[in-house]
């Protein structure tokens, strides 16, 4: 099979050479740290603002261990970006819950039907909570957050499962409109048992 | 009618006294500036990196005229936070929306049915493809932004809308999940001659 | 921001001096009572039978004050209104249910998301009614009005609750297919402490 | 297989003599029309000013001639009473509908899916419109009345088939709120030569 | 009202000459029990493969009588045809469903809404799961087999239930793709005393 | 990460031993082929009759090159069951698509979002008529062949494509019924150079 020539976006992805000193610093240690750079960071280049709000605020959410693992925080990510049917964050980030969850199965389980993967009851009630706050937040209320309390979750863990499935609303919405592109390194990161 | 007692948020609402300096610099410069602190700013008090990066985030894109005008881009704010149900938004930015198009119509009838809103068919296509973002992301592609073009919408723009677009689809999960309330100045505002 | 001109409805208005007797006393006298005449008096005009028995039937549901009071009959109208996206009834009755519960917020709440709406848990019950008729009378079951039971409304209760709901999926789809435009007076009225 | 008794609605039905005159006058002419009385009259005589807005409306639109034939606004009916799962509108009106039509065949096929039945492109086309007025009206514009003019339907066929459609989402919402059940007698109507 | 003539299939039908020796000995069979060729066998012949499985399938599901009735997984197929606006199916099977039950109205109360028919509850628990398994399976889970059990069914009755439902989510749409249209003689079958 | 014991179904696994002599068969010879049993086989092996014909079926429609190539054939049933939510078909099928099209990118792109995909506009054209088939088969008309037949696909492979997709609209729903599990073997198939 041919695979077509495709771009990394369809918006402009300015050279590294042309962007602010901050922008440059931080994509460049994502590419040490990571060994290539994830195109969210170049696609959203071209608005050096919103970068730096978008990534300031993935931080606040993402890289936190309190009350929610970190691997935990990708659950959300990639079921809920399932749902949205946002190719870039379930390859990306079904790449780091592999990692993270050093589990080489949960993330393609997760992002095509979280109720048949194999997690436990208290991460389905989370994995719940993310899907309504992401699908049909409207109609979020006591009921939800009681379901919450029963399987152990504080108020605070609450805020950050509705707060990452609506962060990821709106990420997912961009790398949709943007058709940003999940790097080809994505794929295979944290299934074979070196990665995991 | 007797009004149940409410509170702005489901969360933790700290007093200003107890933020970090900047945070309460930006919340007393808008009661300042407005006459009241819209809760959206208490609300998200709590968590003081993620008031910072939603802040910075909000501004980036709503604080420009280039391309679409300030009342442009909160059309787009009402009539997404419209579909999505979100009271807070749609009552607080219709507000803002009343008051920067100078027009004391406009935001009931986007925020019902921007179809029949008395808006051009220049904003119409604007809101068609901010619509589309905010509810069928997955289903974006060529064809809508040919539409945007032959109205006259440069890529520019584009990415523009459907970045508010994207960013209040955050926003709205994050005030129903959170049931912010709207403070009751808002209702009133860009009604009246003197206001608009 | 300059409005595009617009009509009252895309079907044909006829003069008041060419109407028949009585639905030109009705016009006349809503006039007197109201100093201005609503669109959908106009808008229907031109069909004298189904004019007839349109507000002979709104009127044999919303004018009356047992079980239900008004102001809640119109609640009913203006959540349903709300989901099926009719600026003409969201408008006009938003300006109605105002007046009549002297609450200058509650339409506005009602109109996005009554979840979130300062009303009483048996208002909400009575809205949940109404809203799945609105929306998936299939469904409706002994278990719905055993819920309504509970929060204290009869059977003939629930009756007006459902009809209300379905007379006005009715006047919601007229209103959207002939794009009958609310008159500009609806809009503030009821929200200003001389209104309320 | 042995059947549940059923009654024939969930609320109250009253006894012939305690009606009003106009209601019994006009159940007992039926009765003498059709042979038996359909049960909505019965299922709405406990409500007498809404049974006389009910009937007036029904007549004004659907004993007519002009522009649709009474066949083709029965098929309006029928299929967008299939669509919202009236089993009292799609076992009547059908009857009516193979009886109009003199045709045993049509009001099934429509009931299920009018875009397979044996009926004109004019009538699909008919039948289109009726049906987004029915569940998604909202979005009805422009385009769709040109389609209509397209087929040679004129600005008051199209206020016909929608007013049919937009009654019927009224009517379909109380039979199924109040479990009125179809009349065994019309499950054969219209089936056999001697009835067409 | 005239019939536009119409094919029983946009895809070949091949002549029963041509077709290989056990699929024409099945379809003389059929003849010659039902009296005419149901358009399904003539549909598939042009893939004597399919046609093969299909009613090999079909015939292990459906030609049996332990725990469900022959007339209960008639109504599984006609409430979930319905559901999915398959013309053959709702009429095709709507017809053995009335023969097999001995009642001339289940089928068309099953067809439009199941939920008001006159069937047991434990009929309608058994048509809940279905229709689930029809529309949303993704979301089947451990409760639903609770209520199964509720109402006496048993793990392979569930079985039973649930593959009925798929096997017609496949039918339907081969049908709905393929325009397959059901044969005028079914409308009227099971419907008068003799055949009853 | 603690993984739960899980079962590959919720429904009966015979022992190979009490099989069928053609079920043993057909199993020990897939086993031998693939190096392990795909669930699927021992899922459905309760059931010989059903066994038979869902096998039957399946190979009638994927064992063949004629028309689409057997790569395409798993696109179609990738994407569908991505849109089922299907995690057997996504999972299982994924693998043979990544080794049938030597691409290891490929089928994590279709299950997400195939519109984002790395494949021809021919292959998306299939893809959207299968989507159709699969989610909205009601609405399936001649404008859906007419887009095939500009992307010169034949009847016979429009065929072939709608049959694929309602073929496993039956599979994912018994999959997700059943909680069909994927082997651990699937998910690195065809990801490695030496698979591809």
């Amino acid at each position: 099979m041919t695979t077509p020539q495709v771009s990394l976006s369809r918006f402009p992805v300015p050279e590294l050479k042309h962007l602010p000193e901050d922008l440059r610093t931080r994509i460049l240690a994502v590419q040490e740290k990571s060994g290539f750079v994830p195109n969210i960071f170049l696609a959203l280049a071209h608005r050096p603002d919103e970068f730096r709000a978008f990534f300031a605020y993935h931080d606040a959410l993402m890289e936190k261990e309190a009350g929610l693992t970190k691997a935990e925080r990708e659950m959300i990510v990639v079921a809920t970006s399932g749902a949205n049917q946002c190719q870039y964050c379930v390859v990306a980030h079904g790449a780091i819950l592999r990692i993270r969850a050093r589990n080489p199965y949960v993330a393609d389980q997760v992002a095509v039907n979280y109720r048949k993967a194999d997690i436990t009851p208290r991460q389905k009630a989370m994995l719940d909570f993310a899907m309504k706050v992401a699908l049909e937040a409207e109609q979020v209320g006591d009921a939800d957050y009681a379901i919450l309390r029963e399987h152990g979750w504080s108020e605070a863990d609450a805020w950050d499962i509705g707060a990452i499935a609506a962060f990821f609303a709106m990420s997912n919405r961009l790398a949709n409109m943007a058709s940003i592109r999940p790097n080809d390194e994505f794929y295979l990161l944290g299934r074979l048992p070196k990665n995991s």
